[in-house]
């Protein structure tokens, strides 16, 4: 512990023994005894949690076997198709692969499971139902896999966050040599799921991590913060 | 350390005390006093230094009252333009802002830094002094602050590597139903950038960050592999 605390480090721990989650499961508890196996929360904890646990546990889960069709559907707007690689804006403004309508890791075959209807909404009901659990209140990001324009492999990122703000503002602030500096806005949301991804793994059945040791920019953002504007986007 | 040790959670270590660094400074001497002080490596450790200080210590640095005409000599092409604002690609097919070349945390006024000119050998050439210093050889990461298509604020992505694979490939895995995995390349080598720019920050001088814990995906890897193919590029 003595590097730790001598060198302002991160730890970022994986929450272990949650079962499978389904319809109606209570993600609260479940996400809380694993939180209270790892001693409960401290100051400035970050949760990270997988927008699959929290999409099972709302329930948002269709029986489908039109894929397709169920991608258009939930999509704002398609922004580019090749094949069966359909690029969507969802209904938040998310852009990404398949309107982030997921078939694997859904329940059954010829089911899919859908993004949270609210995920914003989904990470403060789980940032307060922990608060009442354990007298502190961590800020939470609801987190999903992403590809990215011009680069191959996806990353993590936040799609639903509370209890933080989800970009840090360096606007004002100067290098060493006083200059100004130019990238201003860095999204720290995106970093730490992504930073949670790399001990939650994709099939390993960890729907969650907590980043210890960050202490977030408080605040009351909102996923939708990390939302180019239509007006600035210039990859329509 | 027993949660750490029991869980299989990750640390994320800042290397304190680098002073700042400029041309022909031996760097890896600089990195490797402060990985000392942290108390060597372990194996698995990853080691991400920030592309400034790599550029700096090559000399990467040039005067200049032209800043938007280098950016135009260093890009590949140029694929948006919107006011100052130029999304280019590099010669190494890196797509960013500026086509790399920055104007903050140069050394004085009138000079810029440009990229290295091939990061992978930055990363080797690192991975190699230190496995001579220390008996046990990092996978090593330069890592930059890139800006993103359709989300605001930058990330901080790997733009050259030595020591580990990049992507890590799901392909053929299942997950607990046995459906196989739709998203099946997972960009760690992003998310290992992403996690330590959290410890490194922008202007707190703090250039690099050890990765404990993680053991990436093993193999000689370039930060090219991260490129998406221009057959593939759907956002030219």
């Amino acid at each position: 512990m003595s590097i730790l605390a001598d060198h302002g480090g991160l730890r970022i721990l994986p929450l272990l023994g949650v079962p499978e989650v389904g319809p109606g499961d209570d993600l609260l508890r479940l996400l809380g005894d694993a939180l209270a196996a790892l001693g409960g929360l401290e100051s400035g904890d970050v949760l990270v949690v997988a927008q699959k646990v929290v999409s099972k546990a709302e329930g948002r889960i269709e029986r489908t076997d039109d894929y397709q069709g169920v991608i258009l559907r939930e999509a704002r707007s398609v922004r580019r198709q090749r094949g069966e690689l359909v690029i969507a804006e969802t209904a938040h403004g998310f852009v990404c692969a398949s309107a982030g309508v997921d078939r694997s890791n859904a329940p059954e075959e010829g089911t899919v499971v859908l993004l949270p209807v609210d995920p914003d909404a989904s990470a403060r009901s789980l940032r307060d139902g922990l608060s009442v659990r354990f007298g502190l209140a961590p800020a939470v990001i609801v987190s999903d896999s992403f590809g990215r324009a011009w680069r191959q492999g996806t990353t993590d990122v936040a799609i639903g966050l509370a209890g933080l703000e989800p970009l840090l503002d360096l606007r004002g602030t100067s290098d060493r040599r006083g200059y100004r500096l130019q990238s201003t806005l860095v999204a720290v949301a995106d970093e730490l799921a992504g930073a949670a991804e790399l001990v939650m793994g994709k099939a390993r059945g960890v729907p969650a991590a907590l980043v210890r040791g960050f202490d977030p920019p408080a605040g009351e953002g909102s996923a939708r913060d990390l939302i180019m504007p239509a007006e600035r986007d210039l990859f329509p």
